[in-house]
């Protein structure tokens, strides 16, 4: 697994706040830390940039029989998969909840009593779903262009099937509109979403998050940015905005 | 042939400074669009950014028999060919300097009175030579890393001996510190370069660069950067200084 950190100047034996950036269908580590352009925010807010892949990979690692884009590599939804070929390295979910923040903490300068977490598409998707099951870890939480509702949406459906089987009742730990109708609660929540985004009708969906957050009384912010589509150079458009949210609830 | 340009947000009939950025080897027009992080600069600048590409491109364009990275496709030079089977398209230097500054002119917002050059390694020696054989065209130049002397390095020998020859008096043209030896001038000068770059001491040569301008009392700022290498990192992290360097003259 390869994944990508940035760490600003910071005074030797400083500990600094840490963002995570789960990336979206198709990425890896590299589409972020090359087009994200992050790194000038937190290199003047003092913040550690954490990348992930989006999926296992290597030799021997199931993928989508026909190679789809939004099913196997690159497209693990951040999921702890039962079903079988996938079970055996698709467990993304621990990967992001436990093996990597053990990395981070022993290997770089990552004050993990301060993290927060982002992400793009399916990586918003992972950012409001591992933020809503782990809300004492995350101080902070937004996304761009997230998936609201996977049990709502082609995509969810095709991912949450196929890692998870049939049975829909336990997709809901990975739905971010389930998990706060079952209860979860969220800080502050920033979401920014281009209205002219190809695949905010059929598979995004923010009206969903939306409707959940306003019946939960979890204060979200979202904010529909015109003309913008499901690019990085959305993304990228509005990190800095973004990275500034974390830093004001971490430093 | 593509290009890039951005466009910042400006009000109804306003005609903006243009800043023209030539990449470098291997290149298209997209490598700095995605990754140079301009944007945000150009946007509070004010600035028009015009990102060409590096070689003439589609079927029929002759190319290195080897397919090597540093002759032929992706590496123009920013010359006009006399050697077949280049001269046929390899006419970079006409297009840079005519074809597309009239494109430009006539389907942009833009003050063509007011323009800046910049570029990357190849497209630093670009934006060198044009800018010294042009000199009422630019009021502002800038350069990361250029190839100070294709006289006095490899990848110089290459390219102009294949496109242009064997007969070095007619590569002065092409050389920017033969151009300033032979009494053409510059403006003030802007030089980034990473002191952990690959390239810079068999094929960049800044102290050829540096010694030609203190003779011709051309002032240059070369800023050796610790640490950084010839990558989009280093470019993208001296971005917006080098907008702001062609701002103050252009605006």
């Amino acid at each position: 697994m390869t994944f990508s950190v940035f760490v600003p100047p910071h005074a030797p034996g400083v500990r600094l706040p840490v963002v995570w950036y789960l990336s979206g269908l198709t990425c890896t580590y590299a589409n972020v830390t090359d087009k994200g352009e992050f790194r000038q925010a937190c290199a003047e807010l003092g913040l550690i940039f954490v990348a992930p892949d989006t999926s296992p990979r290597g030799e021997g690692v199931a993928d989508d029989p026909e190679g789809a884009y939004d099913f196997g590599l690159g497209a693990g939804f951040y999921i702890n998969a039962v079903q079988e070929p996938f079970a055996k390295h698709y467990q993304m979910r621990d990967y992001i909840e436990s093996e990597l923040p053990d990395i981070i903490a022993t290997s770089f300068p990552a004050d993990m009593a301060r993290q927060g977490i982002t992400g793009h598409s399916m990586g918003g998707h992972g950012a409001l779903t591992i933020s809503l099951r782990n809300p004492a870890r995350f101080k902070s939480v937004s996304a761009f262009a997230p998936i609201a509702s996977p049990l709502n949406c082609s995509w969810g459906h095709k991912a949450l099937g196929g890692y998870l089987g049939p049975d829909e009742s336990v997709w809901r730990e990975y739905d971010a509109c389930a998990l706060i109708e079952d209860g979860a609660r969220l800080p502050a929540l920033l979401v920014d979403q281009g209205d002219a985004d190809n695949f905010l009708i059929e598979q995004l969906k923010p009206e969903l998050l939306e409707t959940a957050c306003a019946k939960a009384n979890i204060p979200l912010t979202l904010r529909m940015q015109p003309g913008y589509d499901h690019s990085y150079y959305f993304i990228s458009t509005f990190m800095a905005d973004h990275l500034r949210w974390h830093a004001e609830r971490l430093t």
